[in-house]
C-alpha cells in the first residue's frame, strides 16, 4: 500500500465543495496545523487543494479527500487513484459512482459528542410536547398540553452507530429503556434489546419515541414508512437525524395532521436545502432543523481531519483503514 | 394546634378552580385515596369541597385548601380558619390577601422531577439554536445555524429552589458550569458559585444561560430588566419557568428583535393565557410554552396533596408544618 508518487511523496488532492458551510472546509490552514502533530508525515505528502473535481489536478493523486458528492468521471481522470476519504459520514451519493477497485472511507465518528446531544434534545423535546408548544404559537394560541417526566418510557433508536450510541448513553442516564435495530441485531451494552431489521414491526409499538440516525442505502430507503408508522402509539414521537428518503415524509406529515403521531423534528430531507414550496413547513406538531443538528461549528473539520490523518498513517505503513465502506452495503 | 371542631373532627375545606385544567383538582376520589395511605387520619378529619371560595360552607373550616387565589374577605367568612394550605408553589396572589395570623404554607416541591427536566430540555434547545430554527420554519426559510456541544459552558440559575436545584442536578451530568442567586448567597452543593442578589450584575456577563425560577415578590418583580439583560453576552439565552413579571418582557423582546440575545424560552407570562394580541407570539427566537413546563399531567394533584396530608398529620399532632411562607417575603 505505499508505493510513493516520482517524488518520493503521497500525492493527496483534498476537495473543498464551495457550496457547503464553512464548518466543512478542510483549509490548507488547518490541515498544516494538524500535520504538525503527527511528524511521520513531514516530507512524505503533498497537498493539492481544489473546490470543484472537474478542474482538479487529479492526474497525479493517489488520494483523494471529498465530501459526499457524485464522483462520476473520478477514477477515470485519476489514473493512479487508489483511496478515496469522504468528509462525511453518509456516502450514499458518492459509493455508488466509484469502481469497486477503489478504496472508499467515510468520517463515521465525525459528529462527536454533539449529534448525540441534539439526540437527546430532540426526545426530551418530543416528552415535553415543544412541537405542540411551537405550532400553537404559529397561530397566536394559547393551548396548554401537560406531560410526565421522560423516566422509563422507551426510545427505539434505528441504526446504533456512533449517533445513535452517543444517544443511548445520555438517554440511559434520563432513565430511558433503549431498543435499538442494526443490520446484525448483535448486543449492544448500551441497548437494552436489539432487533434485526426483519423484526423492526415488532418493535415499533413498543416505543414512545422513533430516533432515526440510519445512513441512506438500498435496505434503509423507505424503510419506515406508512406501514411501520401506523404501527407506533398515538402519543409517540419521531426523530430524523440520519438520511431523508429513510422516512416517508408524505405518510409522516398524513399522520401528524391527522393527530395519530404527537410530534417529530427532522433535520434531513429527501431534498436539501428543503424547498420553500415544500408542505414541511406548516405541517402541525413538525419541528423542522436545517440539517446542522450533528455538525460542530467548530470542530466538524477539525474531527474529519483527524479521521484522516490517522487512516493516512495507516495507509502509509501499509495497515488496514478504519471506517471502510462496504460498497454493495452502500455504509 | 389539636383544637377539634364541635364533631371532634378537624373542619378541612377544598376548592377546586374550575378554570383550572384538571391535573390540578384533589377530587374527592383522590383524598380518599390518599387518606387511606394514612391511617392515623381515620375518623378525624371532615372534608367539604367547592369551587367557589364565595359560596363554600366555610362557617366551621378550620383547615382551607385553594389555588393561588385573591382571598380577600376569606378569613372574615371562616371565622374559625387557621391554617391555608396552597396547592401551589407560588403563592402571590393568596399571600398579600390573607391576615399575618392566618398560618399559609405552599407546595413548593410540587413540580418534582418534571420541572428539572424541562428546564434542562429548555437550556439544550437554547444551546442547539431551536429558538432560531422555528423561526426560520414560521417563514418557511432554510436557515442553517451551528452549535457546539453543551459541555463546559455556564448557566446562571436565578432561585436555586425546588426547580432550581433538579435543573442544577441534570445540568451537572451535562457539564455545565452553574451559577446560583439565592436571596441569602450561601453555598449550594449543586453550584459552583453562589451569589447574593446584589451581586447579579457580575454573574450575567459569565452566563451563556440563564435560568429563573423564582416566585414572585417585590424583591422579585422587575429583577431582570433592561439594564440587566444588557450585561449578558449577545450569544446567551434565558429561560423563565418562574413568574412572569420576574423579567421586563418588552426588553427583552426588543433585544431578541435585534439579535442582541440569541434566543429564549418562556413558559410564563404577567397576564395568563397570555392574550392572542400580545406582540410576544410573533418575536424572533422566542419559544412560548403555556405554563405546562412544570405541571406533570398525572401526578400534579397527588403531589401537592402529599404535600398536605404531610402538613395534616404535623398539625394534628401538634408539630411544625413544612413549606410555611413568609408573608413579608411572598414565598
Amino acid at each position: 500500500m505505499t508505493k510513493r508518487s516520482r517524488a518520493g511523496r503521497l500525492r493527496i488532492h483534498v476537495e473543498n465543495d464551495p457550496h457547503h458551510a464553512e464548518v466543512y472546509h478542510i483549509t490548507p490552514a488547518l490541515f498544516a496545523r494538524r500535520v504538525r502533530r503527527s511528524p511521520g508525515l513531514a516530507g512524505r505528502i503533498a497537498i493539492t487543494y481544489g473546490q470543484n473535481l472537474l478542474d482538479a489536478p487529479l492526474a497525479e493523486s493517489e488520494v483523494v479527500v471529498v465530501s459526499n458528492v457524485d464522483g462520476t468521471g473520478l477514477a477515470e481522470r485519476a489514473p493512479r487513484l487508489r483511496w478515496v476519504q469522504a468528509t462525511s459520514a453518509g456516502v450514499e451519493k458518492l459509493a455508488p459512482t466509484l469502481p469497486d477497485s477503489l478504496l472508499l472511507t467515510n468520517a463515521s465518528g465525525v459528529h462527536g459528542p454533539k449529534a448525540g446531544e441534539y439526540a437527546m434534545t430532540a426526545l426530551l423535546m418530543l416528552n415535553h410536547r415543544v412541537p405542540h408548544y411551537v405550532t400553537a404559537q404559529r397561530a397566536g394560541r394559547w393551548d396548554q398540553a401537560f406531560a410526565t417526566p421522560i423516566a422509563g418510557k422507551t426510545v427505539l433508536i434505528l441504526g446504533v452507530g456512533a449517533i445513535g450510541s452517543a444517544a443511548a448513553r445520555l438517554a440511559r442516564g434520563f432513565g430511558l429503556r433503549i431498543l435499538g435495530v442494526s443490520r446484525s441485531g448483535k448486543a449492544n451494552p448500551l441497548v437494552d434489546r436489539m432487533y434485526k431489521p426483519a423484526a423492526l414491526r415488532r418493535a415499533l409499538p413498543q416505543a414512545d419515541f422513533v430516533l432515526v440516525t440510519l445512513p441512506l442505502t438500498a435496505e434503509t430507503r423507505g424503510l419506515v414508512g406508512r406501514t411501520e408508522l401506523d404501527l407506533l402509539p398515538r402519543h409517540a414521537g419521531i426523530v430524523n437525524l440520519g438520511r431523508g428518503p429513510v422516512i416517508d415524509n408524505d405518510a409522516l406529515a398524513d399522520k401528524l395532521r391527522r393527530g395519530e403521531l404527537s410530534g417529530a423534528v427532522l433535520d434531513v430531507f429527501p431534498e436539501e436545502p428543503l424547498p420553500a414550496s415544500s408542505p414541511l413547513w406548516t405541517v402541525p406538531n413538525l419541528i423542522i432543523s436545517p440539517h446542522c443538528a450533528a455538525d460542530d461549528s467548530t470542530s466538524y473539520a477539525e474531527r474529519a481531519l483527524d479521521i484522516f490523518v490517522g487512516n493516512l498513517e495507516r495507509y502509509l505503513a501499509g495497515r488496514r483503514l478504519v471506517n471502510v465502506v462496504d460498497k454493495t452495503l452502500g455504509y
